[in-house]
């Protein structure tokens, strides 16, 4: 099979856009000139100007009269009110178009951490999920599930690049109705930011959620890294 | 100038640390021995046994008899649900010993952004109110708030470096009754690490918050920065 090359102006678009999304070219900051951009990836000044127009047609830049070419700030805003629907399905709602790279799914003896989350005796088994999930072809958060798998060992009969984990349980009357999720902060290790395609020692959010089901029973218990960049939370209290 | 180098012990025991805050040594785990550790850091046992009690002494670690280095957990778990109670009573009722540090407080013109926040015409008048805020003597979060003048001259009149600014606002039936948070995060920049006794570059929680008072009108704008080490949020979502 021959790879087909890309275009000239989408290599550097892409590269343009690696370094919006590293922070080299930081948020709300002007880029270099299309000029001295052109010189630099050597090419010419439409060349460079199509990769740009290509980046503002996309949302990530735009162009400001006099002033240069503006990165935009670009976060994802996800409401925790929201957070029980499954994540297509949020981010379908945006008008975002979601996509998910399942890299491992297997029957595992649960640790102490999972075992303490889920209520399970010790070495009890459980299905292992980790997923890298996309926004508009971005990788915007990796999560790795444990479910028990004593509550529905069918599980293992799904293709979780496609279903949705929340709409399986579901099926099998394990509805989650309640979600407890943890919030911290840490700096991406290389592995984490290579998936994610940030830079190693950036800030990601890094949330352990416990979905239970109607009766109190914990169903899910998920470890997720969101990168820092693009995304923002939401939250509503009233008293 | 001389730039003097750390002794050896201190620059193991960061490394430790970072160990620790980037989840390398998890919370609740036990380290490898002390003759390992000396070994692998290329240092004598005393050497090791010195890095180690600093962590211990800042409370990251703590030594059980027979099972070997324990990673302790630190953080401060505040429930969302509970964000509407003033800061000094929320500490106080974990058991933590709370402090504020008043850094500013004075009347300025508002920017857009807080024209927007606050619902105000442009370059109105507001209180900007600056503060430092520790738990059991560290500090924890530096928080910039905004309340419009006009709604509550008196303001000016109180020290919140004592007074709680949500205990005031009641006195003059001005409750906050509504939070709308915002949840990034970022890099800490010089000042703010320096403020918040962390490292340039560290992991921070960035809240943005508009609280509503009983009519819907924002009666405060804040912006607050936490530390990413010691802070963790708890939120429970049901439906």
């Amino acid at each position: 099979m021959v790879k087909k090359e890309l275009p000239k102006y989408q290599v550097i678009a892409n590269d343009l856009l690696n370094k919006i999304q590293t922070g080299i070219y930081a948020q709300n900051t002007i880029i270099p000139p299309e000029t001295e951009l052109a010189d630099k990836y050597q090419v010419s000044r439409p060349t460079m100007r199509q990769a740009i127009s290509l980046l503002v047609n996309q949302g990530y830049l735009e162009r400001r009269r006099k002033r240069g070419t503006l990165v935009k700030k670009v976060k994802i805003e996800q409401e925790f009110t929201h957070l029980i629907e499954s994540y297509s399905a949020e981010m379908s709602a945006k008008g975002i178009y979601p996509k998910t790279n399942l890299l491992y799914f297997d029957e595992e003896k649960a640790t102490p951490e999972v075992c303490k989350n889920l209520q399970l005796p010790e070495k009890a088994p459980v299905f292992k999920l980790v997923r890298l999930r996309y926004a508009n072809d971005q990788p915007i958060v990796l999560v790795t599930t444990y479910v028990p798998k004593q509550r529905i060992p069918e599980l293992i009969n799904y293709n979780f690049a496609q279903d949705s984990l929340y709409s399986t349980l579901e099926k099998y009357h394990l509805k989650v109705t309640r979600v407890i999720r943890k919030l911290e902060v840490m700096e991406a290790e290389e592995t984490t930011a290579n998936l994610l395609n940030i830079a190693v020692h950036k800030p990601i959010f890094y949330f352990h959620t416990q979905g239970l089901t109607r009766d109190e029973q914990p169903i899910e218990y998920s470890i997720a890294k969101y990168r820092g960049d693009i995304n923002s939370f939401i939250i509503d209290v009233q008293r």
